[in-house]
């Protein structure tokens, strides 16, 4: 995939130095360099310098209440973000931060995206679900530890699909309620218990819009921190149009063609839909399918 | 990808019915309907019949202490599987399984692992994340929530990388010291925030054996409920086969040739080592790689 194909929120500069998290003596080290920095965050929200790049600060601007969540060295400087446990997880209100990821360059939305995701999960996992009992935070924000059973906790990503079914030169969107009007956008969901992606991809689009898939062919993936889905985009021929739609599930779907695609894509004002932002997967996916910039 | 190269634990003819788990009515209906069936476990493993298939029963038969998980229908037959949610999470000791799954078809197999799977994450979902407070099933078995502060769980799938490095016609391999002797297979390693599986493909080969992924290319998917992965296979080309191993991670790891993987995967003798059971996608991989059977 060539980088104008790369999907948003990938190619984080950090190395993530996972001997370093495994080590106490060494992140104790990292964490007192006078090199190590902080992210600057606003409650959930980077806090942007007035370049529009993130904002970093050092470490003794950290609250003394909070937790320091060991994101990786930027060549030699390790980079640290701070975790407030006891605020609430956002969730998946992601449109909040569209603004924020629209002005960041690609890598920077990565570590941001990567801070993000730990932060959530940590908010979501104060708790031992097998026990009830408190955990506690450990290797630098990687791992979680229960104080009563000692059950060991990773953080928890999940697996999504997000998938164009294709037919006879037209590709399939549909639009959510919660969606902006005019918006649409490949369909998508939650990868269950007991299926391949490829299943998962299959039984979406049977599910949501009654078509069958005959093949599916995977096409690219992206972390998406709102708040810890790992998206994979996947394109399908289908064998027959006829849609049934799934009311609780879409408004709207319908059939689309390549030049429809490249104008919503070029944001053209004459465009049937407009389509998801250039840092969504999704939009990734229209651009592969379309051709667009090829 | 052909029917021989389709990875185990995929295919089951289960219709998930997503539409009966959303309806309490309906969910009550299928589950007092004479045709109803529940699988029969012993413990967390498949009670196999004479036939060495799945056994199954009646609904009456399932404990009045557990509670019943809705697989789906098999045709026109509600199918579900008991739940004794007080019993503990097998965790990853997937070995004691490996007979059971040898022995069964693979649509089979895959019902037996979405039970599974469910199974693993209510066991270790009983309490709330965020809050603490005891969780209760719901939709059928594929939604937890909280008595206490109303959030809602979805079954946890932890997404993982599987991948053969590859250089000069050769696919590396390594084993960790818990595999059978002389056991070898591909990398593997769980997929983090902020990064996409291409990405966690090339970390993991970093770290695990220090090569460099030159790109990645996705092969194929597989569920794999021992607890609950998805686990996603890909092959990589290296620029540089000098291998540094991290001895923490893995025993060994060696450069093989088409050869010597289609040695091990016919069980040969004079295979210079033991491959992954067909059921596993590890397998499937080096089938795929090797060329075998095409």
């Amino acid at each position: 995939m060539s980088d104008e194909h790369r999907p948003g929120l990938t190619g984080s500069p950090l190395d993530r130095a996972d001997h370093i998290r495994q080590d106490d003596a060494a992140l104790a080290e990292v964490q007192g360099s006078l090199r190590a920095r902080l992210l600057r965050l606003d409650d959930l929200f980077p806090a942007l310098d007035e370049m529009g790049a993130l904002g970093w600060g050092s470490i003794a601007e950290c609250d003394e209440r909070h937790e320091l969540l060991f994101l990786g060295f930027d060549g030699e400087t390790p980079c640290f973000a701070p975790l407030d446990e006891e605020a609430p997880s956002a969730g998946q209100r992601a449109y909040e931060v569209w603004r924020h990821l629209a002005q960041l360059p690609p890598g920077q939305a990565a570590i941001y995206g990567t801070a993000r995701g730990l932060i959530e999960w940590h908010r979501r996992h104060r708790f031992c679900g097998s026990c009830g009992g408190g955990t506690i935070l450990g290797k630098g924000g990687w791992q979680r530890t229960c104080g009563g059973c000692g059950a060991e906790q990773f953080p928890r990503i999940d697996p999504v699909v997000i998938m164009l079914a294709e037919h006879a030169g037209k590709a399939l969107v549909g639009r959510q309620s919660r969606f902006p009007p005019g918006n649409y956008s490949a369909l998508a969901g939650f990868v269950e218990p007991g299926e391949s992606l490829e299943e998962a991809v299959a039984r979406e689009l049977k599910e949501e819009a009654g078509v069958e898939a005959l093949s599916v062919r995977y096409l690219a993936s992206q972390p998406w921190p709102f708040p810890g889905s790992l998206m994979m985009a996947c394109i399908a021929p289908v064998a027959d149009p006829e849609i049934t739609l799934d009311p609780n599930e879409l408004e709207d779907a319908r059939w689309v063609d390549r030049e429809q695609v490249r104008a919503a894509l070029s944001r053209d004002p004459q465009a049937p839909f407009t389509a998801p932002p250039p840092f969504a997967i999704a939009h990734t996916l229209l651009r592969a399918w379309a051709g667009a910039g090829e």
